[in-house]
């Protein structure tokens, strides 16, 4: 079972790790700000950082990109977001977004489910 | 003063209001129930309904869905969410969805700034 | 009331075929094979014509492409496409591209109703 | 053969159910009530069931959502709609969609052919 | 003429200032941040400016922000790109982004007109 | 390695004419006049082809088309454009498109890494 959680999420997690090094042996300065501002956006403000993390989840999720949802699902679980918290984030994802994104939810709620699980 | 705000955030509802009536006329059980349902996904569930109109907020955002956001964040401002949080889940928009969004970006602020002003 | 025809529809056409004229002055062999593709591509074969002018309608209305949903909505009453045939097919573009289609589905049904009621 | 079958179309299909199985797990109503309204919005009405396969794999298409498509194709397939009729669609699609949807076509036509030969 | 000027690619500077202005208003780091990385990624480093500037307006083309276009144009014709070389571009928009971005080239070779015989 | 290579660039453009083939046998005229203006557009003319392939690249980049970034950094390897030239594209796309493109930009920047290391 641990096996299979490394298949999907722990996986990915280092597979992006690996990419990302690629990234920093060829990014110029925009690129490095890029990812700094990336980090940044998500900081405590007058929004608590589980709440911006359900942001990021959503807008990803409506553009459907999996692997920012792969992330930011990690983030959200991290956060203490409860299972429903989650859910009902996505819901809102898939009716902005439509059933295009249903293949997207299909993937984000098993990722969910290593988390929950695992 | 009155009346350059009936030109924007009020002059919308009412046009938004009378396209719905166009929308109704014309509309099966699919469309109605579509509309039921986006109703439905706002109320208040594991997360305040506060949270969730910042869901929705972001979601149109990073599509550029001009009429989206400025019925999200007229429904922001009556649920009393503050100018910084609102800003903020505009900026992980901006980060999200990058400077294509920084023209959606710019008439968001300008119909927050007539709905805290107005 | 013909007037207000003359202000959506009718204008929409006058204005579509003004820009048309300045893309034509400056086009290369490219652009211009491609507006010869794309009528084509819209020829009767072994689907019907009106039947590709729903999908016609239905594609440029799930990306939420204005323009060309008013020029397929009058493509689809040239065809003698009945309004329930329309409705149909918007509401299956309303379901796949969600929410966010909405505003798009206000502009398409008010544009239907002056093309019926013309 | 059969095995490589089993490969693409078929196994897509069983990998699909499983996934639904996560969905449904977690969902609460408003998911419920979009699953059952992405049913209903397919089912015959003023336009046949095989013209609204059509839509919807069109709808899909230029969204490049290849899951989608592959449901779709399938769909079109046990409606009885004719290699002719479903090329002519996706011809559709990409000049509507452009070249960005090349990949998302070469993947359509391979399964499509699977589902003809298979 | 000069008038007519005004309504368009002058009149989209003035506003877009005066937008920009609200933007400043209320924004807080990460978008200032972000505002100043779009300028700095701009310019010139191993491709010189025209052709960031090219590669600006084509991004922007083929995701369908009119008001990118019109400002990359504006820039474009700063940077002393000629009609044929901007035309090509938008011919490569046109093929990637396919028929949906036809309204968006329309705008485009309306503004570059005015631009160049302004 | 030069296994590993294979396993990306050399695969995927074995993949990708298998594919073609198939899309071949069942295009109509239609999309073989699609395919041929595909080739066309990017054709030497008042631009470079290296300008047209990394116009080709950012337009493909920001839509998240990773087989349609693939394919351009292909080609911009064999027009001789340098690392730093392809960067300064990519961290325009990244600008542009936002953070919802930084998965497609690791897996650019991988695919460039196997290009140059091959």
């Amino acid at each position: 079972m641990a096996k299979k959680k490394e298949n999907s999420i722990e996986r990915f997690m280092k597979d992006r790790e690996e990419l990302n090094a690629i990234v920093m042996k060829y990014a110029g300065l925009p690129i490095k700000r890029f990812y700094s501002l990336d980090t940044q956006v998500f900081r405590k403000g007058a929004l608590p950082t589980s709440t911006k993390e359900l942001l990021g989840l959503v807008a990803s999720f409506v553009q459907r990109c999996d692997d920012c949802v792969k992330y930011h699902l990690g983030r959200c679980h991290e956060e203490g977001l409860s299972t429903k918290e989650v859910e009902e984030a996505l819901a809102i994802g898939l009716i902005v977004g439509g059933s295009i994104t249903v293949p997207a939810l299909r993937r984000a709620l098993k990722a969910w489910d290593e988390l929950v699980d695992g």
